[in-house]
Parts: C-alpha cells; sequence; structure tokens
C-alpha cells in the first residue's frame, strides 16, 4: 500500500455523481486495496451550492467553480459527469493539461470530439477512460479495446437506449402506440420531458460511433452515423414484426465489411430466437460477431445512477493503479483509418407490407418493381381482404439505396393503395 | 511502433494451440498495430513433432522440448495450453523465472494452484494471464478483475461447461435421459469419451474457484468449491422443472454473505424468465451481480478453439504492451481474505417431489418433516394418482443442512413411498 492519497476531482453531482460521491465513501477500504492507495475526494463541482442531493457531501468539498477545481495541482482525476459538449469539453483539455486523468460518461462529447481528447491526454501522458459513456454498468468498452484485441471484430448490434427499448417494449407487449407507449415513459420516468435525444436516436448514434472506433481500430464520429429514431414505428410494424416470429428494437449497428465501416442506428425486426430480442424494458445489451471469438453478448441496466456510477469507479480504480505505476492504459487507437460507408451503399434487408388492389396482376407488378431495382424476394405473403389485399414483401439482401428506391417505385405504383410498414431486418441468416 | 519485435513461445499445439498460430499469422499487422510492435512466434513445444494438426507450423518451429524452449532468454511471453497440473506448472514458473510473461487457459491448474503462480509472477516482476480458463471466449476475468473494480459483486451465477448444458439441454427439450443424451453428446463431439470432469462437475468447479477469488478478492481453490454433477439428474427432474416454469442447469455459483463466501456446482431449476434459462447447447453465460451494477450478463462460446484461442490473444496483447512499457497488470487481489462457508450453513432452497400414500393425514406429515427441521414451506401441489398421491414441495430458504436433514427424514418416512426428485432451486426472488 502506497502512503499517498490520490485525490478525485469531481464535476457535477446529480444522479451519477451522487452515487460516485456513496461509492466513493462507502468502499473506501475496498477501493484503497484494489487500487494500492487511499483514495480521497478533493471537491465536488456543481451548479448550485444548495440543490438538494441524493446523498449527502460535506460543505467544504462543494464548489460552484469547476475550473478552479481542475486547476488544483493536487488532483490526479477529474471525473466529468456534467454531460454536453461545453464546459465539459474545456473542462476536461484543462483536467489533462493540468496533469489530471480523466474519467467520464459523457458519450455526446466523445462521439462528437474524442480525437482531440485522446490526443490531449496523449501529450499529457495522462489516461481518458469513458466506460461509463456507452451502456452504462455493462462492461462492454474494455471488452472491446482489449479483451477482443487479438481478434477481429466484424459486427457489434446494441440495444443502447433504455428509454426507446422501453417504448417499443410497451408496442410490442401491450399493442400500444407511440404516442401513448411514449406518455407512459415519460410518466414512469423512463423517458424526459424532452425526449427528443433518445426517441430520435441522437443517443444512440453517440454510442455507435464510439462502439464502431473502437470495434474497428478507425475515427467514427457521431456524424458518420446514419440515425433513424423510433417516431415513426407504428403499432402496425410492431404486429407485423410478431407476425414474422420477429420483434422491433432500435439497433446500433457497427459493421466491417470489404475493410470498410458502416455504422447506423434505426429501428429493424430482428427474430425472437435472437439474444437481443428478449433484452426488455429499460435493460442495454451489445452483440459482439467476432472471427475468432463468434457471438457474445453482454447485457446489463443501461443507465441510472448507481449503474453508471459502477462503470465509472471501475475506470477510476484502473486510472489511479496507472498513476501510481506511472504509466497509462490503451489510448486511441485509430490505426486502421477505415473509410465509412454511405447508408445507399450499405447492404440491409427490408421488411415491406403493401395494401394492393386484389386484382391479377398486382403481385406481378410488385415483384417487377423489386427486380427492377435488382432486389431478389425471400418471402412473399399475399393475404386477401375483400377489394384489398395486403402483401408482406421480405427482400433478400441489397444495398439500402436499392431498397429505397424500390419502397419509392411501390409509393408511386396506381394499384398500390399504400405501402403500410417499411422495416429492416436484422440478427438472422440470409 | 517500436522497433523491437517481441517473441512468443506456445506450449500445446492442439485445438485451442493451432488457432493461436493462425491467428499470430492472419492478423499480424493487426496484433503490431495494436500491441505497438511486431509479434514473432519463437517457437512451438508438442508432444509429438510428427501429429497431424489443424493449421501448418513451420517445422524448424517445433520442438519436444518444452523445458528448453521456456528457458530461452529471447522469449517475451510463454502460451501455455497443455493443460493440466504437470508439467504445465513446472514450464509456467520456470517461463516466470527466466522473465517471460505467461498466458494460460490452465483452469485445473489456476484453480489448484492459483497462489503460488500468483506469487511467482509477482517476484518476477511479469504477468500472468488466464481470460481462456474460464468460458473460453466470454471476457469474464477481465470485468470482474478491472471493470467492478469499484463496485461490491454479490453473486456469480454460470454455466460454464458447454458439454452438461448441451446434455440438460438435451433432456429438457427431446425428455431424453442422463445416459441417452450424454451418448448423443459425445457422438456429436460435446463430450468426451471419458466425460467424468465434465459431467461430475470437476471441470465447472475449477472455474467456479477462480470466478469467485475475482469477485471477491480472496483465495478459492477448487478444493473449497462443494461439487455435484448431473449424472444424478433425470428426465423425471427435468418434466418437474418444466411444471414449474423452470429448467434444470448446471450451476457455477459463488455468493458473498454475512463476509462469507459461498462456493458451489449443482444442478438447479431456474425459472425460464432468468436470463441463463435461455442459454442453450454448447454455449456458457456467466450471470453477476453486484451492489452498484445491479444484474449483468456475460454471454458466448464457452469452449472451442477458435473462441479460446480469441482470449488468449486478448491477454497476449495486453501481456505484451506491458511488456513494452515495462509495467504489469493487476496481480493477485486476495486482500479480503475471507472464510468459505461449508455447504451445510448455505443458504438455498429445495424442490422435492415425493411419492406418498394417498391417504388422510401425508401431507400434514411431511409438512412437520419440513418444519421439525426449521425449513419454511412456500408452494405443496398435490396430484392424486389412484392410491398414490405425488406431493411437490418449494422450500423457502434455509440452510443446505436444514433442506438436506429434512429430505433424509422424508426418505424414512413409512408413508413416502419414494422422495423422487431432489432439486437446488436458484435465480428467483424469495
Amino acid at each position: 500500500m502506497s502512503d499517498k492519497t490520490l485525490k478525485v476531482a469531481l464535476l457535477g453531482a446529480g444522479s451519477v455523481g451522487s452515487q460516485v460521491v456513496r461509492l466513493l465513501s462507502e468502499q473506501a477500504d475496498d477501493l484503497a486495496a484494489r487500487v494500492g492507495a487511499r483514495v480521497e475526494l478533493a471537491g465536488v463541482a456543481v451548479r448550485n451550492l444548495d440543490s438538494k442531493r441524493d446523498v449527502e457531501i460535506p460543505e467544504h468539498l462543494l464548489t460552484t467553480d469547476a475550473d478552479a477545481l481542475v486547476a488544483r495541482e493536487d488532483v490526479d482525476v477529474v471525473i466529468e459527469l456534467i454531460g454536453g459538449i461545453e464546459p465539459a469539453r474545456t473542462l476536461i483539455l484543462s483536467a489533462l493539461k493540468n496533469g489530471a486523468s480523466v474519467v467520464t460518461a459523457n458519450k455526446a462529447l466523445v462521439a462528437a470530439d474524442g480525437p482531440a481528447l485522446f490526443a490531449a491526454a496523449a501529450e499529457a501522458g495522462r489516461d481518458l477512460y469513458y466506460e461509463a459513456a456507452v451502456a452504462g454498468a455493462i462492461p462492454i468498452l474494455r471488452p472491446l479495446r482489449e479483451s477482443l484485441a487479438g481478434d477481429r471484430v466484424t459486427r457489434v448490434l446494441g440495444i443502447v437506449n433504455g428509454t426507446t427499448n422501453f417504448i417499443l417494449d410497451q408496442m410490442d407487449t401491450h399493442g400500444a402506440d407511440f404516442a401513448d407507449a411514449l406518455a407512459e415513459a415519460q410518466e414512469l420516468g423512463y423517458a424526459e420531458a424532452d425526449p427528443t435525444a433518445d426517441v430520435e436516436g441522437h443517443d444512440a448514434a453517440a454510442k455507435a460511433a464510439i462502439l464502431a472506433s473502437l470495434a474497428f481500430h478507425t475515427r467514427v464520429n457521431a456524424e458518420d452515423v446514419h440515425c433513424e429514431g423510433i417516431t415513426k414505428v407504428t403499432a402496425f410494424d410492431a404486429s407485423a414484426a410478431a407476425a414474422m416470429g420477429s420483434v422491433v428494437k432500435l439497433l446500433a449497428i457497427a459493421e466491417l465489411s470489404d475493410e470498410q465501416v458502416s455504422v447506423r442506428v434505426h429501428p429493424a425486426m430482428i427474430p425472437l430466437k435472437h439474444p437481443l430480442a428478449s433484452v426488455r424494458g429499460a435493460y442495454n445489451a451489445v452483440f459482439v460477431e467476432s472471427e475468432a471469438a463468434g457471438q457474445l453478448m453482454f447485457y446489463g441496466p443501461g443507465a441510472g445512477g448507481a449503474p453508471t456510477a459502477s462503470a465509472v469507479l471501475g475506470d477510476l480504480v484502473t486510472v489511479l493503479r496507472n498513476r501510481l505505476s506511472g504509466t497509462t492504459g490503451v489510448g486511441e487507437s485509430a490505426y486502421a483509418d477505415r473509410a465509412v460507408r454511405p447508408m445507399s451503399e450499405t447492404v440491409t434487408r427490408y421488411h415491406v407490407a403493401i395494401d394492393v388492389e386484389d386484382r391479377a396482376g398486382v403481385l406481378a407488378a410488385v415483384a417487377q418493381a423489386f427486380a427492377d431495382n435488382g432486389v431478389s424476394i425471400k418471402i412473399v405473403r399475399q393475404e386477401g381482404r375483400g377489394d384489398d389485399a395486403q402483401l408482406v414483401v421480405v427482400s433478400h439482401q441489397a444495398t439500402d439505396g436499392q431498397l429505397s428506391a424500390t419502397v419509392e417505385r411501390l409509393r408511386g405504383m396506381d394499384n398500390v393503395r399504400d405501402v403500410t410498414s417499411v422495416m429492416r431486418v436484422e440478427g438472422e441468416a440470409e
């Protein structure tokens, strides 16, 4: 055990920060044994000194001057839990410059500006760890960066947003429509008053960018991610999925093919027998396919104060150990420098439901629309409904451009009354 | 990129070793980029130079003299894939003494003699990594050791033996009895000709000891593990589980309660809604409960050449990076030094099925047997069968000693014809 006491500064004392303070205190002896030195909270920067908090924080530790806190020379590690781009970015850069290592849960910042932060950490000879930025308590960044470092990851499929997973779950199990399921999620505290970042997929897109960067050793930022949220998912989509033995999930998908990376977030049907299909409610899971390991899945709570704090503390222990031994962990690995494939060239599969006039030749015309776009059909199911018929078509793999052009063509056809559901299909063999 | 070329010696070129050789060659450029230096295979020790192997190994690299290979001064890391206690133990100690770090997949050795090996590594200032020893490709040791280092793990429940999981799966889905399911597993290559280590639970017990040691920062060896295999599980047990909405799995269980550790391997019923229940065939999964993170699960292939090689290579990259930076990773953490609780004092729950004479007073007598041993009953179900009746009793929690004494008492009762199924119940709330 070292005689030195290591000092930690905390930026933000919301639900995660409060739990970090609690664990630092309750687990103090265990942390000391695991780190090899006592760990002390040096200060906590908050917006308002008088806010009510989940845990009591000694008054003399609280400050509203985050800039001064990260500039303190005695601070070994800064934990950033403010979120958002600024002032988090400036504070992290300042902390690194002043010789502190940094642990953050800030997915938006890492996804937007990771390389600049990693470069600052490398220049300072300090660590920048961010396990809590993706999938809350689930250890996924460390396994990707270290456990799978000798393997070749080919695909990552993640349910990385608990809010949308809860909403889709309600739509699946109770036949609710999106608006009602969202209202319920808001009532239960699973969705925020302004749910945009969750339901439009932006939160998942930031995590997808981070996962893709680590999995494929290349720089992917949030803007590289094709992003569709769940606001257009209907109760009909959910029942159409059920009819296929599938369920609709919002997936973060990162794939490597032909040495290019494609990264996207969108709702998709996955078969019920896929391990991700049974990830319910606010849980998260990340499914990883790699050349040697095969199929792995990591499952757990994707958010919440205590789970996220667990991930923060895990990083903290590693970073403090590194401080003691005068070393740093693995920094950014972007050597592969792969191109990001545009969504239109990414290979996917579509499930399309169409209301058509029930007369001879309609199926032939629909099939021709697929054929003309070079899309081969795997399944067609036709159900008569009086004058109308419903056609369900599941395609074989094609580029997203070919598939979306096919849907455009269908929408314009005379004997097609309505394209009632368009959903990508993931997680099954071709 | 360092100018130095790092050298790796391999002991054993069976199914895992062959895949390690393949990956070292096929991923050479990626490994170099991730490690920060070229990695070269210095030699491969085998029992027989002329054996047929899954991959071609250059003849000049093969040797039957493992002692000389680990004594070579130019070797940076020795990968031990021989298995068993000797000569693996002597070779690992020799490698460390000669200044090499070690990566091993040897669960039996680590579970039997871990502390001596870790001490040798610490004395030599070298790493000893063994992710591949538990649950094949699934990253579980690193998450326990590092990701959860700031949390307090309270329970680990694992399906860590693919052979027995395959057999129990056959019994569950096809109503097969143990002997037939074992024969099928042997025919398909999922069970060895001598299946003792798997079906008696010894393999799972070694893994349970390793998991418990890491989870609870205390020394647990294979002999501390209460171990029951699946040879006595019957088709009736499987159907009794199904009737309870459960399934029988061979579980490795490590628990912390009242600051004591209990570690055990036995078949148990778990509810179908538990995430472990859907782990099928030869897959493994480890379910972890911790104070802050909550419930996590890690899932993937638990054995096989390529998956196990993925775990070995992941360790290799970490150990080589440490060599380059002149540091070592986290060594043994046994500071907590907790007592191991005897099985008789471990708290469990039992599901008991009994054939009784169908006459008044039988249920009262059975209930009295539970009460006399201080065991409270949660569910009783009685089904008439002509002169007989079947009673199914599910207990509340009690010590295993109280529960097994109750079963002994039942076996000796006049109006009990037979105790047809005794199975512990795990994975559900009291």
